[in-house]
C-alpha cells in the first residue's frame, strides 16, 4: 500500500540524467494520485517535464489531484493547446473548482480555452454558493427516457458513456428534463433487451436541491450507502449529480472543520504547509484573545477570595486540579454531544435524556475521583477538613462541568449555530469560572474562612 | 432531505388501528435506512409487525441498517424460515458483522440456518482480526477470466450479478484465483463484443492484503477515489472485495475514535444511548484519574512558590490565564498535527519544518497577546513590573506550548503509538506544569521575590 520512498528519488534521477524514455515507462505504471503527490514536491521545471510525459488522459487525472499552487505554476508553463487538452479531460466539477482557486489572469486564460458550450455551463455552476450541492455537482451524467427499451438505453450509454462521470446510475428524464426515475446499470444489464426503462426504473428517489448544504449531502451518502446523488432545481429538473468520491472529500473537509473549531482555530481553506505563518497566526489568535480575556474573570474571582488563601495558602495548590478536572470532564461531554449531533446520532429532542445520562455519569465519576483524591489528601496533609473540601468540590465541579458540556452544544444547535464552537476551549473557560466559585465557596463554608 | 417527523407517528397509528394494508403501502414508499431508523424506536411487538410487512429484499436491506439490540430482539421473534430469508438477502460481510455482535445462542441459530457452503465462508471470515481488511470485506464479487470475450463476460455478469455486492468493477482471475486484472463495467459496455478481457483489463492494480489495517484501507479509497478495492491473501489470490460504502463507515468509525481519544475518552463500540451509564463512566474515568493526579505536580510547584504569592497575592489571579492560554495554544497545535498525520497530509520527516512553523506562529501570537494583556494590566494595576511579568510569561508559555503541542504527536507517531492520545487533555496537563514554572520563575526574577 505504501508508496515506495525511492520512487521519488528515481524520478528526480531520471530527470537529471534526461532518461525520458525510462521516466515515461515508470510513470505509465503509476497511479495518477501518486504522480500528483510527487509533482507537488518537485520544482516547476521538473514538474513540467514530468507532466508533459503523461498520456492525455493521465495528465487530466493527475491534474485533478494536484495542490492549488502547483496547478497554477503548471498552467503558466503550458501552451494553449496543452492547457486545452488538460481541460478536455477534466469533469465539469473539477474545472469549476480550478477556476474558483486560480487568480484572475489564469481564469481568463482557462475561459478563453474551453469551448463556448462548456463556458456557458461553467458560468452557471460558478453561481452556486460555496458549500452548496450545486457547487460540488458535475453536469456529466447519463440521461435516459422512460419509453426507451433496454436495447436503446444501452445504445445511449455506449454513445455518451465516455464523457459521463459515472455510468453506474442512469437518470430517467422527461422532455422538460424533470427527473422521473433512476436505474442502476446492474438492472439494465440483467434485464431483457425489449423491457421498457419505465417498468424497471426506481421512482422513489433520494435527490437534493442545488442549494442544499454539502454537509447534509455527505450525510445522505453515508446514511443511504449511495454511489451517486441527483441534484435538482426548484422545478425538480435534473441539473447535475454528485458522486461518492466527492461526497467523501466533503465529509473529510467537514471533519477537518470540526476538529479546527473544537481546538479554537478559525477554519482555513488550505493545507498546513500551504497556509502562511501569518494566516496560521490569524486563524488562531481570535479565540485565544477571547479566552484569555475571559480568564480574567476567573482571576477576578480568585482575587475576591484573597483572604481565604491568605489564611490557608495550600488551597492555591488545588486550583489547577479543580480547574483541570472540570475542563476535562466538560470537554468529554461536549465532544460526545458535538460528534453525536454531527453524525445525526443525537437530536435536539433528546436533551433531557442526555442531561440525565450525563448527570448520572458525573455522579459516578465524581464520587470515585473525590474518594481517590480525598484519601490522598488525608494521608498527605492529615486534614479531614481539607480532604472533604477538595472531594466535595471535585464532585460538584464534575456534575456542573458535564451538565454544561452537554447543554451548551445542544443550545448552539437550537440557536442554529454550529455546535462545534461549544467545544473544549470555550467550555473550559466557562467551567473554569464556575469551578473556582464552587471551590472557594465550599472551602469558605467547610473551613470557616 | 429531512425525514418527516410525522411518518413515525403515522406508522404507530397504523399499527394501533391495525391498518396493515395502509402501513404496507407506506413502507413500500420508504427507504430501508429510514425504516430501520424508525424500527429502532419502536417496541419489540411493533417492530416485528412492521418487519413482517416488508418485502423479502427490503427486509434484508432494512436489517443491515439496524442497531444491534433491535436486531437481536427481532431475530428472537422470527421463525426459522423468516430468519433464513433475511440471511439470504444479507451479503457475507453483513452476516459476519451480525454474528460478531450476537450472543452465542443467537449465533448458533444463525449458523444452523445458513447453508453449508455459506457456513464455511462465514467461519473463514470470522478468523480475520478485528479492524483488518479481511474483517470488512465481502466475498460476493464478479470474477472473469482473461481469455473471455466481452460477450462471454456479459453472460457471466448476467448469471452471477444478482448475488454480487457490486458489478461496477469486475475481477479477472487465473485458474488459481490469482488476481490478474480489474475491469470496469464501463469499459466492458463500451467495448466491442468480440474483444478479449485480457486486452482491456487494467493490470496496474491497487489491492490490499487481508491483514491490512482497515484505516489504511479507508485512506486508500479517499486517496485514489475508489469504488471498490480487491483484498488478496499472501499468494495474491483474490479472497474478497471492500466497497466504498463500507470504507465510508470505517472512515467515520476512525474519526469517532479520534474525537474520543482527543477528549480523553477510551473508545467505546456502541452509540451514545446504547452505552450504559457505567460503561460511559468507565470509559471516561481512566484518563480523568491520570490527569487529576498529574495536576498534583502543578500543585506541588505552586506550593513551592508560596512565598512569592504571599508577597504578591495578585499573582495567583493570573494562574488561570497563564495555564488556560498555554493549554489552548498547545491543543491548537496538537489538533492540527494529529489531524494532519491522520489524513497523511503531514509526515514524520517534516518534523523540523513543522516545529519551525509553529515557533514562528507562536512568536506572532505570543507578542500580540502579551501586548494586549500587558496594556490591560498596566492600566488596571498601574504596575509596569506586573505587566512585563505577565506579558513575558505569556509569550514564553505560548512558544513552549506550541512546541510541545506539535512535537508530542510526532513523537507518538515515531513510537508507533496513535498520535491522537497526545491531544488536548494530556498536552494541557504537561503544559500546565511547565507554564506555572515559567510564570513563577519569571515573576521571581522580575519582581525580585
Amino acid at each position: 500500500m505504501e508508496l515506495e520512498e525511492n520512487i521519488e528519488e528515481k524520478i528526480e534521477e531520471f530527470i537529471k540524467e534526461k532518461k525520458y524514455t525510462e521516466l515515461k515507462a515508470l510513470l505509465k505504471e503509476m497511479k495518477s494520485a501518486d504522480i500528483s503527490a510527487i509533482l507537488d514536491d518537485l520544482n516547476k521545471e521538473e514538474a513540467v517535464i514530468v507532466f508533459r510525459l503523461l498520456s492525455k488522459e493521465k495528465a487530466g487525472m493527475t491534474f485533478s489531484y494536484m495542490e492549488t499552487d502547483m496547478r497554477e505554476k503548471l498552467i503558466q508553463n503550458l501552451t494553449d493547446s496543452e492547457l486545452k487538452s488538460v481541460l478536455d479531460e477534466l469533469f465539469m466539477d473539477d474545472t469549476v473548482d480550478l477556476i474558483e482557486e486560480m487568480p484572475s489572469n489564469v481564469v481568463t486564460r482557462i475561459l478563453r480555452t474551453v469551448n463556448r458550450n462548456d463556458r456557458k455551463i461553467i458560468n452557471e455552476l460558478l453561481k452556486y454558493p460555496d458549500d452548496s450541492a450545486g457547487s460540488v455537482m458535475t453536469t456529466e451524467f447519463i440521461d435516459l427516457r422512460e419509453n426507451m427499451t433496454i436495447e436503446q438505453a444501452l445504445d445511449r450509454i455506449r454513445k455518451i458513456g465516455t464523457d459521463s462521470e459515472t455510468i453506474y446510475t442512469c437518470y430517467v428524464l422527461d422532455k422538460d428534463r424533470i427527473l422521473k426515475g433512476i436505474i442502476d446499470i446492474k438492472d439494465i444489464l440483467l434485464a431483457k433487451e425489449d423491457s421498457l426503462i419505465h417498468d424497471l426504473m426506481e421512482t422513489n428517489i433520494i435527490s437534493v436541491n442545488t442549494l442544499e448544504d454539502q454537509e447534509e449531502v455527505a450525510k445522505a451518502f453515508d446514511k443511504y450507502d449511495l454511489y451517486a446523488l441527483p441534484v435538482v432545481d426548484n422545478e425538480n429538473r435534473l441539473v447535475g449529480i454528485i458522486t461518492v468520491d466527492d461526497a467523501m472529500d466533503v465529509l473529510q473537509e467537514e471533519v477537518d472543520e470540526d476538529f479546527n473549531k473544537m481546538a479554537a482555530i478559525s477554519p482555513t481553506e488550505d493545507g498546513y504547509f500551504e497556509t502562511s505563518v501569518f494566516k496560521h497566526a490569524k486563524s488562531r489568535i481570535v479565540w485565544l484573545l477571547v479566552l484569555m480575556l475571559s480568564s480574567a474573570i476567573t482571576g477576578a474571582i480568585i482575587t475576591n477570595y484573597e483572604n481565604a488563601f491568605a489564611a490557608v495558602p495550600v488551597l492555591v495548590a488545588f486550583i489547577p486540579m479543580i480547574m483541570g478536572t472540570g475542563g476535562n470532564c466538560g470537554s468529554q461531554s461536549s465532544t460526545l454531544i458535538i460528534r453525536g449531533l454531527a453524525t445525526d446520532e443525537l437530536e435536539l429532542k433528546d436533551v433531557f435524556k442526555i442531561l440525565w445520562k450525563e448527570i448520572r455519569v458525573a455522579v459516578i465519576v465524581g464520587v470515585i475521583l473525590a474518594l481517590v483524591n480525598g484519601l490522598r489528601i488525608f494521608i498527605q496533609y492529615d486534614s479531614l477538613q481539607l480532604a472533604v473540601t477538595i472531594g466535595l468540590s471535585i464532585t460538584v465541579t464534575i456534575i456542573m462541568a458535564k451538565s454544561i458540556g452537554c447543554l451548551l452544544p445542544l443550545l448552539a444547535k437550537k440557536l442554529k449555530l454550529d455546535p462545534a464552537i461549544m467545544a473544549a476551549p470555550l467550555i473550559s473557560t466557562i467551567v473554569d469560572i464556575l469551578s473556582i466559585l464552587i471551590f472557594f465557596q465550599i472551602a469558605t463554608l467547610i473551613m470557616g474562612l
